[in-house]
C-alpha cells in the first residue's frame, strides 16, 4: 500500500515536472479551426469584430480619440473583453465549460493582443486559446489557435502569473487569418499637417468636420470618423452641412443615397458603403474633353478636379 | 550649516509624518461644489450619465447581461473609466494638469463605485475628488466631493496601494446630490416568473420582446431594454412586431410618435419619451361606463382593461 501511495506521488510529481505534451494530431483544435474556415465571409467579419471593438473603447464620438495610444491601462485591458463580446455575438458563439467560448464543442479561451504579443494565464493551460492581434497602424490583423503548453511559454510570468509564447510558441500556431485587412482608421493615416488644421483648436465640430471633407478627397470615410472629428451624434447631419459648406469650394460628398454610387461610378470613385461618404472636387467638363471620366448633373458634366481646371462650384443638388 | 540641514530633515520627516491640513474653509472645492450646482437639470444628467455608463458595459444587446453582478472584474474598473468619459463629455469638462478634471480652474479627480466605498489612490492625496456611487439595484446614485487627507482614509491599504474613505472621511463629504434618481433598469425589477418567462431557451428574439410586452404593462420600457432582450439592433421593429403580435390579446404599445401620447394622456398612462413604449391591454368602453378613463381609436372607445372586462383585440390601427 505505501509503496503504491508513494509512486503515485511520483507520478503526481512528474505530472506537475512535465505537463502533459499536446495530442498529436491535436484532433480538437483541427475541429475548431474548421468551424472558423466555414464561417462565411471570415475575414472580413473578424475584420469589421476588431474595427468596432477598437472604435468603440476609443469612444471617439466623446473623446475625440483614435489614437489607441491615448488609451489608458484599464482601457487596453477592457478591449480584450470588447473582442471577445463582439466576437462571440458576431459568430453566435456559445461559452465555454471552463474557457471563454465553446467552438465546434471545445473549450476555448480568447487572447487579444494590440501589442506584440498575447499574456497568457495559468488557467489557460492545455487549453486552445484564440489569439487574435491587430495593429491599427498597420490596418492588419491575425487569427490563430494554439494549445497551451510550457514549451511554447517564456519563462518568465508578470505579477499576475501571466506569461507569454515563446518563440517556438508563435511557430506552433494555427494561422486561421495570417493576415488580414483591419478596416482602415483614416485619421491615423492623415499627415500632421491634414490632422492639425482639422483639430485645430478652436474650430467647432462643424467646421472641423467640413476641413475633414476638404483634406480627404477620394477616400471612404465612414461614420465613426465623422463622430470623432465632430465630437456630436447624428453624422448625417454633419456631412449634409459640410455638403453646403464646401459647395463653393467644387468639393461633392458622396453618400450611398439618391443618385450618388452612380455619380461615384462615373467618375472612377470608390462607391460609398452605408454609413460611409467619399467628397470630391469637381470641374466642368467641355466638350473637347471627352476621354476624361464624367457625370452629368442637371445638364453639365462634371469630371474630377485636376491641376489647370477652372475652379467652379460643386452642383447645388445632386 | 550641519545643524540647519539637520533640522530640514526633521522638518521633511514632520512632513511626511503628518500631510497638510485641507485648507479650511476649502475655497477650492466650494468653487467646484457651486460650479456643478450651477449646472441646469444636474440630477437629471447625472442620472442619464450613470445609465448610460453602465448600459454600455453592460452591452445588453451583445449579451443579453442586465444585471451588474455579471460584469467581469475587468468590466467593473472600466466602468468608472465610462464614467469618467461621458461626465466628461455630459459637462464638457477639460482635463486637469495631475487630475482627471479640471472644474472651475481646480483639478478634480473622478473616482466611481458601484459597491460600498470609492478606492483612492496615493496620486489623489491632497486633491479634491468627485466622488460617484450607483446602485442599479436602488435606482439611486449619490454625487459628492472630497479633498483626500489621510485623516478621512482607512489604514489597510489594497495591494495596488489604493485606500477607502474612513467613516470621518464619509461625513466629510460635501454632497453635490446625497440622493439621486438613476433611471429604471425594468428588467432588474422583474419577478422571477416574468424574468424566467422572457427569457426562457428557445424563445426566438422577436418571442422575447413580445413576452416582456405582454408582462410589463404600464411601465416605460426603454430602447436598451428591448435590445438586450431581444439581442438584436433596430428595436423600433421589434416593438412594431410585438405590436402585431400582442394584438389579439387585447395589448397596445405605445411610443413617442403620432398619437400614441395623446392616446396614453387619455388612458392616465405614462407618456413614452422618445426611445421608450408603454405597453397597455384594453378593453372595449361602452356608455354605461363613462367614469372610466377611455379614449377614441377609429370610432371605438378603449378603456385600460381590468378583470372583468371581456377579452378584445387591440385596434389594428393606432
Amino acid at each position: 500500500m505505501e509503496d503504491s501511495l508513494f509512486s503515485r506521488d511520483i507520478a503526481a510529481a512528474q505530472a506537475i515536472a512535465k505537463p502533459k505534451r499536446p495530442p498529436n494530431p491535436d484532433t480538437d483544435l483541427i475541429d475548431v479551426h474548421k468551424w472558423f474556415r466555414m464561417q462565411p465571409n471570415l475575414e472580413v467579419r473578424f475584420g469589421q469584430t476588431l474595427r468596432q471593438s477598437i472604435d468603440e473603447v476609443l469612444d471617439g464620438q466623446r473623446t475625440g480619440r483614435f489614437n489607441m495610444k491615448d488609451l489608458e491601462k484599464t482601457e487596453k485591458t477592457y478591449l480584450g473583453t470588447k473582442v471577445e463580446i463582439i466576437t462571440r455575438a458576431e459568430f453566435e458563439l456559445g461559452r465555454g465549460n471552463k474557457m471563454d467560448f465553446s467552438i465546434a464543442g471545445h473549450d476555448v479561451d480568447s487572447k487579444f493582443t494590440s501589442g506584440d504579443n498575447w499574456t497568457i494565464p495559468r488557467e489557460a493551460d492545455g487549453h486552445i486559446c484564440l489569439l487574435i492581434k491587430a495593429s491599427d497602424h498597420k490596418a492588419s490583423y491575425q487569427v490563430g489557435l494554439l494549445r497551451i503548453h510550457d514549451d511554447f511559454l517564456n519563462l518568465g510570468a508578470n505579477r499576475d502569473g501571466k506569461r507569454t509564447p515563446s518563440a517556438a510558441g508563435r511557430d506552433a500556431i494555427e494561422w486561421i487569418i495570417p493576415e488580414g485587412k483591419l478596416p482602415e482608421n483614416i485619421l491615423l493615416t492623415l499627415s500632421e499637417q491634414d490632422r492639425e488644421a482639422i483639430f485645430k483648436t478652436g474650430l467647432s465640430g462643424q467646421s472641423r468636420t467640413n476641413e475633414l471633407f476638404r483634406r480627404v478627397q477620394g477616400r471612404s470615410v465612414n461614420r465613426n470618423t465623422v463622430l470623432t472629428v465632430a465630437r456630436q451624434d447624428d453624422s448625417p447631419k454633419r456631412v449634409r452641412d459640410a455638403r453646403h459648406h464646401l459647395r463653393s469650394a467644387g468639393i461633392m460628398i458622396l453618400g450611398h443615397q439618391k443618385q450618388h454610387p452612380y455619380i461615384a461610378r462615373d467618375l472612377g470613385l470608390r462607391v460609398p458603403e452605408k454609413g460611409s461618404w467619399v467628397a470630391v472636387r469637381v470641374a466642368h467638363l467641355d466638350n473637347t474633353q471627352s476621354a476624361r471620366r464624367s457625370t452629368r448633373i442637371s445638364g453639365q458634366d462634371y469630371a474630377v478636379w485636376k491641376e489647370g481646371d477652372r475652379p467652379v462650384p460643386a452642383p447645388a443638388e445632386y
